[in-house]
């Protein structure tokens, strides 16, 4: 099991790297949507358009180190890439399993890929499949859990939250009494008091509130579906896309998608902290115009970018601030 | 018909745009194998890595002016690119037909793609399957022909010969009577002699032989097999993978490959003009000891490289000469 004490500070990464940007296809130098979160030092990809694996290597992340993939809807713009990232790793010597979560039809997909190249993966691949409208917990890790929720696509369509699960509270060391046995301590951390040396040791004496548990939300192509805030409620981040500009709001609704104030007022609904947009429509050589919008309704909104690291660390006051940073791009 | 005295001299342009040349995966900035010939200003591609739509964005060629695409076999690294490149011409608005030549089985690939996503392409795609082992024509227009012939390789995989068929005879233009309709000189030009205005008029003397025919022939990922010298003999360009260099002859054969120097013994024998390399394994971050070698056993070799493009151009002696050009990277 997973013993707090015993995670050093590095295992307590939670950052987004975006990888892709652009809806349907390739333009202005942008990606297809994929994402990695690296969360406590495990890496997730989210979605996986065509050319993620080239953007793993222009940004120096081993693809290997991936643990799960999420994958929202089967739109080749989210997936295509999918393949190819699955031989890579078999290619590249992946022993470790694969956990892919994605809709039942990709599964068809992988089958006649496979009876085609007459070859399989070298390494264990767990498909398990999204339910059309499924809502919950579909994985869970010491420390994590990722929650499908329903977008609202022309096809099935999940988000995808990650949230740390709540953590046990801090010791205040200078009022351990000496020589406390590790389990004691860890009973204290759950908020239990113990006995120790004939006294009462009591938890609110000798702990403080636990560090806040920070949340990722994934929203990658909907219309502007109100319903949807709940699902993310009081997210640190909200990626949520943005494919048009409002006065092309009838236009999103026809297509599947929202427009980046639909976005921003979603995000304001569901009290999130940050807002990304992204999956801009190829119109947009610059999604500047995107940002201006959604800025009007929700002031902390971020463009998504190709090579961009969303990072939520927790500040030594406790609170959960956002930082970003550009990683710089290698020869693929 | 095509009538070669109606045909502009743009027309008659024959060249190789090399798309991606490594092989099994990306590496040192090198894609995965894709190649557009432009014959007659026909464009056809040949193999479909991922990543493909991105080099043709890249290097400004429009995809929907492809008219058919040929599969040499169906290892990801020569069509992962695929569904990504159908689907974006489809949202481009691509309406005209497409001709796709392919091993049988990616027919049950292309249908699970489209079951996924509950979408079709908004144009015709005609699948043509290859039979393993197929040898002959498979594509013709006017003025050209394309042969599958069977290369060697784990799983079936063809070769692709581009054959221009033989021209008409030239006219000396001083030596036509005024006013010989068009009929006649067409007949003049098929090396037969006409009657007009009352006198024999010898096809021997009003026309020159006919400018040279060009072939293309295309090795994607075969062994060193000494029959192919015969699908190939005299082709005025050879593309023939050299994964390796010799030293790894063994692993070469093992995994259905061939070594530089035995691309070079196959185009000396196979009596080509040219020969160009390609299909680099990774392990090589710069393929020049490739050229090295191969160049050691063929003088005329060339490095396929992203980007560069091989003309085969018809001399004002009626030689065909082979000239090469880089072509400039824009932003995809």
């Amino acid at each position: 099991l997973f013993s707090s004490n015993l995670v050093p500070e590095a295992r307590m990464t939670f950052h987004i790297t975006i990888l892709g940007t652009s809806s349907a296809t390739f333009g202005h130098g942008r990606f297809l949507t994929a994402q990695v979160a690296n969360i406590h030092d495990r890496l997730y990809l989210v979605d996986c358009g065509e050319g993620t694996q080239l953007q793993l290597l222009k940004y120096g992340i081993n693809a290997n180190r991936i643990d799960r993939i999420f994958i929202s809807h089967l739109h080749g713009d989210h997936y295509y890439g999918l393949m190819g990232l699955l031989t890579s790793m078999s290619l590249k010597g992946r022993q470790a399993p694969l956990h892919l979560h994605a809709h039942a039809p990709l599964l068809d997909v992988l089958v006649a890929h496979q009876r085609a190249a007459q070859a399989a993966l070298q390494y264990p691949l767990h498909f398990h499949p999204l339910e059309p409208g499924q809502a919950g917990v579909i994985a869970a890790v010491p420390g994590l859990e990722v929650e499908a929720f329903p977008l609202r696509h022309g096809i099935p369509c999940s988000g995808f939250l990650f949230r740390e699960t709540p953590k046990p509270r801090r010791i205040i060391g200078e009022r351990l009494p000496q020589g406390m046995p590790s389990e004691l301590i860890e009973t204290l951390k759950l908020g239990q008091s113990v006995r120790f040396g004939g006294k009462l040791c009591a938890w609110e004496d000798m702990t403080l509130p636990p560090k806040p548990s920070r949340s990722y939300a994934f929203c990658s192509d909907t219309v502007y579906h109100p319903p949807l805030a709940e699902w993310v409620r009081g997210a640190d981040l909200l990626y949520h896309e943005a494919t048009y500009d409002s006065r092309l709001a009838d236009k999103a609704l026809a297509h599947g998608h929202s427009t980046a104030e639909q976005a921003a007022q979603l995000a304001m609904a569901a009290g999130a902290r940050h807002l990304a947009i992204g999956h801009y429509s190829v119109r947009y050589a610059d999604p500047a115009l995107l940002l201006e919008e959604a800025c009007g309704v929700f002031p902390p909104t971020w463009l998504a970018e190709e090579g961009k690291r969303f990072h939520l660390d927790i500040d030594p006051d406790m609170g959960i601030g956002l930082s970003c940073e550009r990683l710089p791009a290698k020869l693929p």
